[in-house]
């Protein structure tokens, strides 16, 4: 839950008063997110949600974000899309903020993860890896294998704190990681932080994906790998093939999903838990005593990787 | 800034269907009030707002509560009314807590007042006053002079803690208003919670009051008192007199004020301050550390009290 930054009723006037959206009526901080204010805006026309960009989002890579998903939406992709101001900007600037409008999304996300859940994901999130094949813009992943170690590094061996020995089994799992991290399979433009708050459902059906502010450019099957860790575990922490099978079936009928592809998840799904773990260390060591945002647990992460590290192949996840 | 339930969809789809009221295509936890749990849900209908009732508000005080906002709507006094379900209740159970969905009130309160903002509170205010004369229920006010004291003992003297002094001196204070405390002027229904943030504005005009959860039977001018206090002190501090004008001669071409009201002014300040004081004083000693909300400043409401302790007659708030 976030809402950081405060607006003044003349600043929203004039702010809104740049777009064809009508008349404010409403605009009201959203407990969601983690990364940006968040308001529901309401005009006499429509409703919006109005995002203030804070420090965590780099400026620059705003017209990736804001640029994708006006592409994805016009491939048919479901997803919130930026107004266009009356100047066609999608980018301005609201109580000392990068701010944008962007479209309401109906829809509500999944507390109770089901089995359809996880074929109307797996779906989805194929149709989108094909919809961004033409998008022009390109943006690195800064937290793939890569940039983990420095993220283990800059917890200064505090990960102690949390678990002893997880330093060690952590730079462990970081050789194995770097050595055997695929670089011929797939690319393209996938989601990076498809977790079960940014899919959102009306009733059975999956309506549509949201937040893209991690949306960059690797490996479809990393994308896949990270939906496993978010969407097959249990609450408890068993991993539930039945769930896996669902959604990696579904994902198959929209995209071919090779054997290279498929004999790499064990790795990848390793490393999508670790680079949610690292986040998660980070946060939990970093975050000020009274802070609005409860940090996530990283241990859930570290149960996540070792279930993948006993993997010894990709029907442990319910492929034939 | 609060949403301390969380709804799953089942659940949500289950209350939506007791309604008449269409298909739940939203709803998102508002990062606003401190009390309840509060949900922007939009229908294929209508946008509502979805209330749980926390452990802080007492469920038999609800009635009172929801039927009062009934009422005063009946009597022109625009602000969110309860949704009869089909079986006519107002109040129902989700997520284990005490619940009801209330009419959508457009407009937005006011971040920077204006000496119009007081004005259109003082004509709603009187015209609430008068509107509630014949509401059935009642409520006695808990937080008027005689909670006071119980609620500095609660505070085991850790005022200190706060600012040196402050026990003897809010001791003294509370010999005095307790000594001087009318008890012959006009009663009725009041908000005693007019707070800004609780005012809602449509451009330059009032479009209605919210959350009556404070709403009780006490004397209409301590109201008033309260709103001199919440309205017509500058952020830096100093009192606006030009403020506290505009808001008492609107109200009193809606309700008569009497001259014993008018004198009473001062002290009923004064206690208006002691009350808000207090209760900030002991969320400030008993908040958590860590927690979602962050407590108000209770050193704002002693500054408050001193500037009415030095006030020598109504004179002081602009008045003839």
């Amino acid at each position: 839950m976030a809402v950081y930054t405060e607006i003044s009723d003349d600043d929203l006037t004039a702010f809104v008063a740049a777009y064809d959206i009508g008349e404010a009526l409403s605009c009201k901080g959203i407990a969601e997110g983690v990364e940006n204010s968040n308001f529901l805006l309401v005009t006499d026309q429509a409703s919006f949600i109005l995002t203030l960009y804070e420090k965590r989002v780099d400026p620059d890579d705003l017209p990736f974000f804001l640029g994708l998903t006006e592409h994805l939406s016009q491939h048919g992709v479901p997803c919130p899309v930026p107004v266009r101001a009356n100047d066609g900007d999608v980018l301005r600037s609201l109580s000392g903020r990068p701010a944008a409008i962007m479209t309401f999304l109906n829809g509500m996300w999944p507390k109770r993860i089901d089995n359809h859940h996880c074929a109307e994901l797996g779906r989805a999130m194929a149709k989108m890896h094909l919809a961004g094949a033409d998008f022009k813009l390109t943006r690195p992943n800064a937290l793939s294998v890569r940039g983990w170690r420095p993220l283990l590094d800059a917890c200064e061996g505090r990960g102690e704190e949390v678990q002893a020995g997880i330093t060690d089994a952590l730079t462990q799992e970081l050789d194995a990681l770097e050595q055997g991290w695929p670089t011929d399979l797939p690319c393209g433009v996938i989601h990076a932080d498809l977790f079960p708050d940014n899919v959102f459902f009306r009733g059975e059906h999956l309506s549509g994906l949201i937040d893209f502010y991690f949306a960059c450019n690797d490996l479809f099957a990393y994308d896949v790998a990270i939906c496993l860790n978010a969407w097959c575990f249990e609450r408890h922490g068993d991993f539930n093939a039945t769930k896996a099978r669902k959604l990696l079936a579904a994902y198959r009928k929209v995209r071919d999903f090779s054997k290279e592809e498929m004999e790499a998840l064990p790795l990848l799904a390793r490393g999508a838990a670790m680079r949610f773990l690292l986040t998660r260390l980070y946060d939990w060591l970093n975050t000020p005593e009274g802070a609005l945002v409860t940090p996530k647990d990283p241990l859930e992460y570290l149960k996540k990787l070792r279930f993948h590290q006993a993997v010894t192949g990709p029907g442990a996840y319910g492929l034939d």
